[in-house]
């Protein structure tokens, strides 16, 4: 729900008496839930792995766990709390991660530098700020519990991406760690269920409808003009993937935008992200995942792929990407027909991503949380198995630059 | 015309007897107008100019009079004239731009250290492929004729990048050379006429129709819906951006996307590319221009803007860049009322560059003309002072990186 | 020793009898003294700093736990202890330095991204290291306890650049944490004992002699030619080096050489490595050390300087650098009035660090050790306050890049 | 001869009357001829090629023929001759080298972009600055004489670079021009008459001595130790090299530096600089070579070597590279037996380029000339067939950064 649409709701909400009870215990409970589960997923970790950044693109477990907080502390008690005491200005520069208007921030790149504030000094934090939390809500004041409900949301795209930061950082170790034996994706694409799904298109909607929580760039819900489409029913797989690899897919620069083949050629591209050859092999038998290095299954929807990847895929057997309003528009349509929408993987659309007509962000510093991004990235729609349960949505727009590949994504057809 | 296109009309044509041969004959002096252009444009140089290659996304003079050179040869003489002798392979290398299926090439970043072939060389080569030309259209076959059309308009566009690429190469010496005192736009923007123009938007109809020629990127004609919006009737002049400076427009990163805030910093961006100080003062009160340096006039349009200050100078002042299709749409329905709109400066539009809804390219190494640079770019629309007479189009669909500045963009806002 | 010179003194004490079991208990002891001391440096430090790297030429102090023991295991255990298990071959890979005769190793830059094997699986292998060079020395081969030697000599010189890596790692780090309160050199310059020490000069012998510990580049012993000269009796202060700041010192490119100017405006130098300004002033008045930031006391010898600065120094002071046989030259001959010569800061010399003449790397992968750093490189002599006891000599030609500063250099001025 | 020595010659001259008159007028014939040779070198070249420059290290045709005129404009006529009009600011800026006293100077690296100012006008130029520097020197002022002087040998020093670069800038380019049929080395290399000088060593001096004209860094003569050392009485060849290489010679780290083996694998090195292959071969046959590609003569000295590659040879051979006292010892006690010493190939030694005891650089910014470059670069000696007639001089140290090939360097063997 947008900042506008919750105070909506809280306003009829207060009409109903009990009604604003309710609604704070609910997000008191979810709070509570959201908060503990950051801390479940580190409790795997050896100690340096808190630290583990692998990339520039990527951040430490531990950031994500200190990130997190901050947009707590930042947003709502700082401002909010009578006698709260703000945390160290330190911390604040060093788990800002983009915020322009709250002043400089500690670079991206050497996020995995910061070996203080160590572990400790950061759950005795979030235990401060959560004690903190449940103080300011208790009154129930309808922005706060919308910022509130903004800043656990925020907590649960961090969950996604602390796991998918920590599979680059192992990927990267020649001693391969497993994060957990039962943490991979378990999804199979079954061929004889393949099905063109026909969509008639035409003048339709898309963007978020309701009352419950949304992101600003859901919105406005706006009016699309589509030529008919038909959509894949699922996923395409490993199997699929493995047969553009054989036909020379990663050799053809016909194939490829101009763009994606220069970063082909020079990142050496070969295969998904994380898929592995056995030492003297020249087949791609396995694929490295948070449950260490597994054999290569056929039946798996095929994934870390990149958008040139996808879009060179789709290219090859003559179909395309669909964009993200065939996507939602389909989902629609033909609801679980469409296979794997949701908890497998993330699934790249042809749509680059940039405002809905209309679009405006909040007003301050938390307008940066989405509308700043919106140019040089594609659109990917659904959600992936990694995503916190109760996160997911049909109108959700997640992006990524097309180079992007250490992110759960996988493709979906158009035609 | 797009080839298919061109075959239909050519057809229509043989039942006219005579009329084949007119085509025929006008084509040939086209040729002839076009051809001539291009050594027109290097007369006033002097000889070390000719290699001057100022950065690696600009080209020499003397590569682009080779490679307009090397596409006749290449994909007409040699295919399809009998006898023709094919420039040195080597030189295929040195002047393929960026065709794959052609093998390799020499690295664009290098191109001004070919300093061989000789100026000499080359000119006699043109002369060479012309003759070849005039003998290999005399036949009139509709598909040569076709690629031959092709072949100018890519001639023309390199004629105007010629010039873009040569005021970067001089803008990057202290000598500050001139081409020519009357080579400059002198266009001015009268801040009286300002009126925003009302579209009503619904449902519409956007790409090229007719059967005049057009490359394949502003195919097929297909419907948009668009909501109602107005489009300003002029440019931003450099008075106006003068005000969004002064109003701290390069120290506000709420106005810029994320991304192009990061290029503003690494660049040190401070004003549009070609502006100048005087020695000791603050004050930007020059400009650097094909005519030299010269005194910034506030009633010009301004220019040589990337796409993320268009952007942020259009947030600024509240309003908004105009999708591609909101400028070709306005343009039908105000004609010449959308002042500026051809022979000024090409226009940044909202659209990221992308395939119209059932795009195609040609087959073979021509379809690389466009398609394969669908990511990652937007879409100018119009035409610049620069372009060749007759070159421009209303569906025209230009294309460049968001952080690109060189070329003669410049900026209409829409709300 | 070298290990010949190893050898012989092991032959002359077989002779002896109980000589050789003195040999044998006296290293075991000193084995235990320094392997302890090496887990005794990381007792103070969190987790997350155990895989610190705040450069690419610093590693974090985990890595140098292992590589040390990586060196027992290697060169000792593997080829001359029967039964012993050598340590997983991924281990090898990870914690091998540079040794080019073993097989491929991990990128150095990347050392910090290696959170596994846990500490706790390191402190294991150590142990079980230890255990293996008490069984395998028992016997007294002198090659093999030449070879331990050399191991607990590599050991200490990791100790020293453990703390300097660490200094590093935390001076990047917003927090600035304090490694030990009373880790910092407590030293101090006296300005009234200032004294040029003269040296006749003439025809002598500088390099190794004695039949105790050496490395390989300290010998042969040879003959070199000095012309008259003297050395200053004591370091360079901070209140010297603050005159030449002020007197424009980084500034002015004539006092420097023309690769260390070049690296002065790259990097942004205007001080010393670990000077530090408070928030407003202008005024270096505070030092980043391992006791954390620190006032900076003008009588403290100037340190952290890189080779180019030392250099200019001395220009701008109308002095020079010793040369590195000056410094061992004037070191026998005026003894300790030689003030700071060790246990303070190492000090830099003219000298380019090559091989002596006639000198030879010892056989195999070992002989990597020292000779095939001898280009680019200078010469430092003396040794510094982090330099384990006992380690120091007066021969010892410590090397490093002319541009590093992050160790612990000083300078001693020469006529 | 340096500046003083000058005084001292000149000052002699004064007694004999019509002595000074004689040395003007030598001086000014030579004058004469030094500058005409410039002008001559580029007569064989197409206008494109006067300014390409390849890599960064090199520079352009036609910036070496304004560069070593600026000398004069700057350094003699400016400050000495009335009324001289001295050249436009902005050319001062393009073409001072290194000169950090006089300011501002254009990135070297970008000397390839300098368009302007047209040959013609830099030729115009040249020609005012000879008139200038007859009218200047009639009257035989012994100073302006010297730097006159200087000035000349300068500029033959540039002759000598602009064939090295033009070479570079040529082997870059697919069409691999050919500046000059006969300008090709034709030494050969005997293989009977190798034989290896013997030297007795001990206490010698080096340095130049006499009363002709050197540079600073050829001064003081001073003192060495040698010990007995024999020196190779002539240069590797190819068929030499063509057995290292055969012996896996690149592909053996212990053969080299650390840091060489590092460069050799970033660049991907396996053959000296300008060796080609044919086509379809594994064989090295062919030599990039100013006369155009040519087979490689394996009884031609081996050339275009790194002090790496050079440095690894000797080792591989069980030799060593001599130091630069060793050279010109053996040059003096062996005389035309040390064979191919001068117009064949600069050649490495054992020496990193440093200051000879009690060195002093002139006063002002000709002090520039040589003392600020030295550090992390080897001293060549002898000279090379580019170098101009009677440049060449036993003392003469020539250096470069020990991973630059492309200067005419070979190498000879000592022990």
């Amino acid at each position: 729900m947008s900042v506008k649409g919750y105070r909506r709701s809280i306003r009829r909400h207060r009409h109903l008496g009990s009604g604003r009870a309710r609604t704070v215990a609910l997000l008191l409970d979810t709070r509570l839930d959201v908060r503990q589960r950051s801390e479940a997923l580190i409790a795997r970790l050896e100690p340096q792995d808190l630290g583990l950044q692998g990339m520039a693109d990527a951040s430490p477990p531990k950031w994500h766990l200190a990130h997190t907080t901050w947009f707590f502390d930042t947003f709502l008690l700082q401002p909010h709390l009578e006698g709260y005491e703000p945390c160290d200005p330190v911390w604040s520069y060093q788990f800002n991660s983009y915020y322009e208007a709250l002043g400089e921030r500690h670079p991206r790149p050497q996020r995995g530098m910061l070996s203080r504030p160590a572990i400790a000094e950061i759950l005795a934090w979030r235990q401060r700020v959560d004690n903190g939390l449940t103080r300011l809500l208790q009154d129930g004041d309808p922005a706060l519990i919308s910022l509130a409900e903004l800043g656990l949301h925020h907590e649960q795209q961090h969950q996604e991406l602390l796991l998918m930061d920590l599979l680059d950082g192992f990927s990267r170790q020649p001693l391969e760690p497993i994060y957990d034996p039962h943490a991979d994706l378990s999804t199979v694409v079954d061929p004889t269920s393949a099905e063109w799904l026909p969509c008639a298109g035409g003048l339709t909607d898309i963007g978020y409808q309701g009352e419950g929580f949304h992101f600003d760039n859901e919105t406005p819900r706006h009016k699309v003009w589509l030529e008919p489409f038909t959509l894949m029913s699922q996923l395409v797989s490993n199997a699929d993937y493995l047969r553009f690899m054989a036909d020379g897919g990663y050799q053809r620069p016909e194939l490829w935008m101009s763009e994606g083949w220069a970063v082909l050629q020079q990142r050496g591209w070969q295969a998904p992200r994380y898929w592995r050859r056995e030492q003297a092999s020249e087949h791609w038998t396995q694929e490295f995942t948070l449950a260490g290095r597994q054999p290569l299954r056929p039946e798996a929807p095929v994934r870390h792929l990149s958008w040139f990847e996808a879009d060179a895929y789709a290219r090859w057997c003559g179909a395309r990407l669909p964009s993200e309003a065939e996507w939602e528009v389909a989902r629609r349509e033909h609801g679980d027909r469409l296979l794997q929408a949701h908890r497998c993987l993330w699934q790249w659309t042809a749509s680059p991503y940039r405002p809905y007509p209309g679009f405006q962000p909040v007003e301050g510093a938390v307008g940066e949380y989405n509308g700043k991004f919106m140019s040089s990235q594609f659109v990917l729609r659904g959600s992936c198995w990694l995503t916190p349960r109760g996160h997911e949505r049909d109108s959700y727009r997640n992006f990524f630059p097309p180079s992007s590949r250490w992110m759960a994504s996988g493709l979906r057809l158009a035609r």
